[in-house]
């Protein structure tokens, strides 16, 4: 191993999650058994070109695959759950998991082929699940998706809680339950060693605002409406959906829905009890145009901009069913997650040339983010009173700020720990020590390989996108040393090959003569690959120089002898 | 009784601190044994001219003397604590304390006369007081004042949980307790029968920032500030006081302390481990001015505009040792209440045109609210989870919001209760109901006075000091019905006597006229009470129609006979 545990220590790492936002895996290993927490996806960054997902390198949990006593999850978002079918590709554990992520979860298996091979139990909040030397319990947050729970792993050391993803909602949804403070508060008085809370909103003064809060925005807003109300979010915030779907049915709306994972969230929240709609208020894509405006709402995917959801065809106009209509009214409820602001304006621009209005979270309270912010991180604390911290979910900067708020809140600086992916955390019940790292990288989906895409393709991606592309095309007679057919010059995105006929030619004679040197003045064996690498400095170096781009060069060489 | 208590119930009751800020006094009864919780004042509004304090009507308690096992101090504010000279007047009562509160009301016995005939127990928050039939423990709390404890009572029918003031402050001043929330949670979980909540910042959305928060930004103005800094802050917020304290330190500052409320608190802080001030940095006055400005911190009272406070006697001119220098800094780390926000304005006034720069709290984040907002509220509520609640400490519309809260929190609609001072509710374990209601006016304290001056004073007083006074002496002489001396005239406060002799000598034979004619027409015989009536009645007429004014009119007859 790459770093040294003794026989009494319990240690904790994060697969993923930690130094970013997004495939969220933790680990808690006493001796010869773990609690994996998590399997999330990371969606890639602009610059990650042709990627479908990021996820975690398996690696140090494929070597220990017969300690896993089983992955727990927190809850039903992508970045909890995504990477699941992949995980289990590499690696054999049962799935502990709520209600609603039970029913995702059950969806992604059946799509992968996986859900046979896999053992699932749906857990309760009140469900303790015992193996050998520690014990897994869960205590109910709020989020922005129903069923969120924490995870109390009791160990011999003590207590290791991951709050998973959290804020303190204190008036949610009516009916729903709110954040379950006296169990929070009796792990706190019975002592917990380590709490590995969530850092997203670190950055974030104040107390995030309560989902009813949203809700009474929405009812406010819907009042004012007379036309049809088009109301894009996020499926899996089934608060969300539910108030709006409250809201409309109280105008005597009925409600039609649009998007893959919206259809579906309808469905996992009718039969969860999360939303109430009686079925002659669910209306089919071909009545929407039989009602008047005032009696319609169409629910849809889309709020992030994303090209191919609902809402953006319907911006387009390349969506089959729904035209935007002067009197519609288009409800953004959801911020834009940071790299998608340009996406979403595109979208809002669509729609407001087609003559909607448009009401999005900048303008009205119609949007509450899942995360607490620094107060409910300090309350987590304040609840929770850990010996150890190790803020969890989030970037470098917001880890460091997470424990700036656990000291303010009494942990001392000693016992605060921003890790990183990979890296190790010993614990006793009166010590905690950082033991070492195991290689823990970012792993590519490229459809449907897993990992075959390493750094340097992403690299190549960024640079075809960045320069564009120049083929080089020759036949070469090794033993005679002579270029039988071409150089022929091919590129795509770098210049417009029919008005840069000049370039071209001087490339082709360019590498004609890089050719012929090489074999002239070679006093070795010319190969292959060390004419491919003459060619493209050689090349690249004399583009540059006329066009201060740099394309990635590809010299394809063909072995003839005549 | 003019409320009907069935033997099994419980009763709560105010006898202040029910629509109003001030005065907090409620009563816990279970048969023969009552709890009584605070016993504060209230000052008086503006329009109750020369009221000194009001204070509760304890006639209730009075009565039950026999009954009343203790009387429980949530925290030593003014609201809480200032009637219990008056209170011990009236009735024996143990007082039970935290240390604070337990050295301030030692203060106000001493005062009175009052320190050896009383029972005083400090308490902690561990604290538990039992007797027959109910036992009574505590949890902190945190507010603007050090010590700050919850009561709840344990009662045969369920716990009975009163908050006191409170906020959740979750990162106090370093070393200071944070609120137990665990303790709170912990009385939650075993079910709490009535949550009597401050309702204080119930229009207020949110979470009231913290002190440290104030105090980092205490630190960073102080940065920037060469002269001499002027620190004016309520003296009882030791917390404020402290972090004043601290950065003036930091800074190399040696503190002078002004305003015999601050200098007790400064004692009182010191002894209670409050406040860390080594005594070569405490500066006498006489030291002030051979310091360079940058060395030295004045704290002082006055952040409302008291007239007589150190800080409004520095801004006038008329202290003796402090005068304002144009390098001056003079910081209110206050917001004005209400009422003192034109006092507040005039000395700032004042103090700018000696030449200081003025911070206050308008226009830095220099000042927090020791009161919770509606997130904290909800925040108790959900740890409290409470069957029933009925909202204290705060003017109707306050109650009201924070039932609605309440409501939000899942207390059912029905379960909420909107009192009156005197009103009555009864419960067990699964009922609460009105019961009646006794008397609980507002008392008068006036000078010595107690409960010697009503409304109709108040009235006079209001009066007397918009249009004046008139008084009209006359010698009667009753069985020759003739005046003997006089009638003369005195006013005060109503038109400048010596302008207006006409009006004067106008009015002196109206008056004559008047005795004259009553007892000319008088067919029954003419007493001294009727005479002052028509003289009133009659000057007042005509007094209102010559200057369109309401003087008080003050007969003054005196019997004689020649």
């Amino acid at each position: 191993m790459p770093f040294e545990i003794n026989d009494k220590e319990v240690f904790v790492f994060a697969i993923g999650g930690l130094g970013e936002i997004g495939k969220n895996m933790y680990g808690v290993q006493y001796r010869n058994e773990i609690i994996v927490i998590d399997a999330g996806i990371k969606f890639p960054e602009d610059d990650q070109l042709g990627i479908d997902y990021v996820i975690s390198d398996y690696q140090y949990l494929m070597d220990n695959q017969d300690k896993i006593k089983g992955l727990f999850i927190t809850h039903g978002h992508e970045d909890h759950i995504g990477g699941i079918p992949f995980f289990l590709q590499k690696v054999q554990a049962p799935i502990f998991a709520g209600p609603l992520a039970s029913a995702l979860i059950k969806g992604k298996l059946e799509e992968h082929g996986l859900l046979n091979k896999t053992e699932m139990h749906e857990i309760q909040e009140d469900t303790v699940i015992k193996f050998n030397n520690m014990s897994v319990d869960f205590f109910r947050t709020t989020h922005s998706i129903p069923d969120a729970l924490g995870i109390a792993v009791h160990t011999p050391q003590g207590v290791i809680v991951e709050t998973g993803d959290f804020k303190f909602d204190l008036t949610p949804v009516a009916g729903l339950p709110s954040p379950n403070l006296q169990k929070m508060a009796q792990l706190g008085a019975e002592g917990v060693l380590l709490l590995m809370s969530d850092s997203t909103n670190a950055e974030v003064y104040g107390f995030s605002k309560s989902e009813r809060y949203v809700g009474d925005t929405i009812h406010k807003i819907f009042e004012t409406i007379k036309g049809r109300i088009i109301f894009a979010t996020f499926a899996s915030n089934i608060y969300r959906v539910s108030q709006a779907v409250d809201a409309a049915l109280q105008q005597g709306r009925k409600v039609a829905v649009f998007g893959r994972s919206m259809e579906s969230a309808i469905v996992n929240g009718r039969e969860l009890g999360y939303l109430n709609i009686p079925d002659d208020m669910l209306l089919d894509a071909s009545e929407i145009n039989k009602l008047p405006p005032e009696k319609v709402m169409i629910l849809c995917t889309g709020s992030q901009g994303e090209p191919m959801a609902a809402l953006s065809r319907i911006a387009n106009g390349s969506h089959r069913q729904i035209t935007i209509h002067p009197e519609d009214t288009v409800i953004f409820s959801s911020n834009p997650i940071p790299g998608n602001t340009s996406s979403v304006n595109h979208v809002i621009n669509l729609l407001s040339e087609a003559g909607a209005n448009v009401i999005h979270g900048k303008i009205n309270n119609i949007h509450a983010s899942g995360h607490g912010g620094q107060l409910e991180q300090e309350l987590m604390i304040r609840l929770m009173k850990p010996k150890y911290f190790m803020p969890i979910h989030g970037e470098f900067r917001m880890l460091k700020i997470h424990t700036e708020l656990a000291q303010k809140c009494d942990v001392p600086k000693e016992n605060c720990f921003v890790m990183e992916n990979g890296d190790v955390l010993a614990l006793t019940s009166d010590s905690a020590r950082p033991a070492g790292h195991f290689p823990a990288d970012d792993v590519y989906v490229d459809g449907n390989g897993i990992g075959d895409i390493g750094n340097v393709v992403i690299h190549d991606r960024k640079m075809l996108s960045d320069e564009g592309l120049v083929i080089v095309v020759a036949t070469i007679d090794y033993n005679k040393k002579i270029v039988l057919a071409g150089p022929d010059i091919l590129s795509r995105g770098f210049v417009y090959m029919r008005e840069s006929g000049e370039l071209i030619s001087d490339a082709q004679k360019r590498v004609f003569h890089l050719i012929k040197n090489a074999f002239n003045e070679s006093e070795t064996e010319v190969t292959e690959a060390m004419l491919k690498t003459i060619i493209t400095d050689g090349l690249q170096d004399m583009l540059y120089k006329k066009t201060e781009r740099n394309p990635v060069i590809l010299p394809m060489l063909i072995s003839a002898s005549v």
